[in-house]
């Protein structure tokens, strides 16, 4: 397998010059944290049906285990089990609005990968960045396990292990492990570990880092000494071998009953006991067991929801853990979170609160979190929610700021409350939430019928691990 | 499915024009025999290794359960279950000899197929026309189940069930159930149901021709009833169960030992009690069970050996059916052959003997063929052996002529036996039979790793049943 190991030295130096200024060494991180022989053990695999443009172009790259959707384009890259996503690009003619007017979008835009290295990372969603309204680019840069690079054009990054970067342009950029960034544009910084950073031009700025030492127990990485380690690696691991037998298989059948509007990829783990309302979006890669998800609630990629009740409306963002709780209507989980109740310190969280990317409730007793609340950082009891939640209503009274515990706000209550609610109505639109049979399809009911097709590398010689290039168009 | 069924209207029309000197009516065949609905059922797929030519491109088309190797081309065509071999196609650089002289070829030559509709046929092998050296084409022709259509470019021909055209080119022909026609070039005319027709120019000219009622109990085609019926169709009907496990799952574990040199596709049938030595190719939807196969046999596409032992450098070619048999070595069984013994009446055949292809030996007592014969037509006793076979050293002395039984041949039995005998070498050549762990490498020792990859249709909507625009380069 001598070319893939000429790529990996040709994206390691493209990442290293990118990231001089910051003076970051790439190297540990690159080339000891996947065996090569990994490469050519799993097949890729791209989801086709008429809802979606189809667009998919590879070159020049692995991508064992890695998903596609949508308008794709990866060269000179490797892709190990990771999330492409393109099926909700911006489309020729769509008007982007930007700073008050329009600026109209020339040709469909398409994601594109080129010269990266990235680790079982989900990439969606169109980009946000008015310079680059059809090309969503990802240029020599790299992902950890784990990591969400959402909206986000990319280039001479390196992502750490469960690190997001939200409807962000970055340029140049180290994000620390399990940082959530989404502030626009940044270039040429490193973000410490544990960061949660939302920031909207001059209108407000949020602020929250994890204290190290919590940090550290949830998500540990030493370079040059293989995957991330932790609570959330272990919590993973644990469930790995159920989703051995959902790729070893060409057909599967639902093993529950699929409701009208509803979409269960055929990619997603259910076990026992799992309920699902009218347009629910189960997305590939998620795991459910023993829960009820009322009617139009999804739960999306690297999503597990455990022996919990979702009434409805809720969304389970890419990468969340909810176990073991009871959530009301319309109540958000973010990127990532790990919300871990039990059976005997249940998590109650009533309808409409928000649960900030990146949050850690990790119960020691059971806890309630009353409606319309905004909940954020690290949780394990009562008394932790004093310092790291607050009514919607009384944030969105802040004016000029506030410090709160390990959270610095300032600007805009109401914008930054308004914003959230905004882009959850958009999520639940775009999933499907609302269809009535007949108008607001979304994903929920775009997916329900797609035909996966696989593909392999190279199984052996020079090329082995290397993909031959593909073109698949309508 | 609105789309398929334009290009399947569009097909017929082109095949009907093609046939309008024959007066020949292609409609009940082509919308009758596949019911759409098929088309979306299966995938279809294709194989990666260093050692093919890779190149493939797939438009407006429908391949479904296919099987691609090597360097083909599909355009405006429907392939149902077919296999598209094009691992042997000449390369740029090779001379071809042609009267004497030689022609270079200027560039890699493909498989073109267009315009046509091609069920269960098996494409295989570089074609034999000095006209066309660069592509192999099938345009605007149709054929039907188990079909092989061998180094045979061909337009506006209409192939019936189990018929072989082989190093043949055949501009707007019928060929007639279970013919076998080896001719060189043929043009406008209709070969009649059970003929085997071997010609080389002015050197030979070999014709035998089933007994209508014999034929009719094998195989029996009414257009606009669907599928053929018959022994042929019931003996593989009935072991069609015993594949749905290898198209089901997505990699599969041998469940015997491969010694050295010798390939076993992940996609033929293993039964009990199977043996293989060295150096064997046993093929994709090659069906075995309790046999010995030695040395550099080989078992090809759609071949089933059961209840046997063949000692070595065995040919079963293409769909041929070998069933309580015992082969001495460098026994050749042509395409299509249908030899099926019982244990009450094992059938036995001595080494170097050459059972042409569209043979049928279906015994109802115990017969051996002697070293060294060429057997063809239909036999079920030793009497039926007096006018339907002949040592190769007799028919070699063949000078002018002979007719025996329902068999014809004109011309020299030398060139004859020689031309079948180079024939066999060169397969046993290519297919690595006499690989010594350095040289002579054949599909043997080249499929050993093959990355299957596997492709889908559109799953619902107005392109249903089509696959979109692919294209595979190295």
């Amino acid at each position: 397998m001598k070319q893939i190991e000429h790529l990996v030295n040709r994206i390691a130096q493209r990442i290293s010059i990118n990231l001089r200024e910051l003076d970051f060494d790439i190297q540990p991180y690159i080339r000891n944290t996947i065996p090569m022989s990994q490469l050519v053990k799993f097949y890729a695999f791209y989801g086709i049906t008429p809802h979606h443009p189809l667009n998919f172009h590879f070159s020049h790259s692995s991508l064992a285990g890695s998903y596609f959707l949508g308008k794709s384009r990866v060269d000179h890259s490797i892709l190990y089990k990771s999330d492409i996503r393109g099926d909700e690009l911006k489309s020729k003619g769509d008007l982007f609005k930007f700073d008050g007017g329009v600026v109209p979008v020339h040709e469909d835009e398409s994601i594109q990968i080129k010269d990266s290295f990235l680790i079982k990372t989900l990439v969606h969603n169109y980009s946000h960045d008015p310079e680059s309204l059809e090309v969503f680019f990802i240029n020599d840069s790299m992902s950890m396990h784990y990591t969400n690079i959402h909206g986000s054009p990319s280039e001479g990054c390196f992502f750490q292990p469960f690190s997001t970067i939200d409807l962000t342009t970055a340029h140049d950029c180290v994000i620390g492990r399990y940082s959530y960034v989404q502030v626009g544009e940044i270039s040429h910084i490193e973000v410490e570990p544990g960061t949660i950073w939302i920031k909207n031009r001059s209108d407000f700025n949020f602020l929250y880092r994890y204290p190290r030492e919590i940090l550290n127990r949830y998500v540990q990485y030493q370079p040059g000494d293989g995957p991330p380690t932790g609570i959330f690696m272990n919590f993973i691991e644990e469930r790995k071998p159920d989703f051995k037998h959902i790729y070893d298989v060409v057909n599967i059948e639902p093993s529950i009953s699929i409701p009208k509007g509803t979409s269960l990829d055929r990619y997603a783990v259910i076990k026992r006991k799992t309920h699902i309302e009218e347009n629910v979006l189960v997305a590939q890669r998620a795991y459910l067991e023993n829960i009820w998800l009322g009617k139009g609630a999804n739960a999306q990629e690297n999503c597990y929801i455990i022996n919990s009740r979702l009434e409805g409306y809720n969304v389970t963002a890419h990468g969340a853990k909810i176990i073991h709780a009871n959530m009301g209507e319309k109540v958000f989980v973010g990127f990532n979170s790990f919300l871990r109740g039990s059976e005997d310190c249940p998590l109650t969280i009533a309808k409409n609160c928000i649960v900030m990317p990146h949050t850690i409730i990790d119960l020691q007793e059971p806890i309630n979190i009353p409606e319309s609340h905004l909940v954020w950082g690290f949780i394990s009891n009562s008394s932790d929610l004093k310092h790291q939640s607050m009514s919607l209503q009384a944030f969105s009274e802040i004016r000029e700021g506030i410090v709160l515990g390990d959270m610095l706000f300032e600007g805009s209550g109401e914008k930054f409350v308004k914003g959230f609610q905004n882009r959850i109505q958009h999520i639940l639109e775009a999933n499907g939430a609302f269809y009535d049979g007949r108008s607001n399809r979304g994903h929920a009911q775009k997916n329900q019928k797609i035909s996966f097709n696989t593909i392999q590398p190279y199984p052996e010689g020079d090329l082995m691990g290397l993909y031959p290039t593909i073109e698949i168009r309508p």
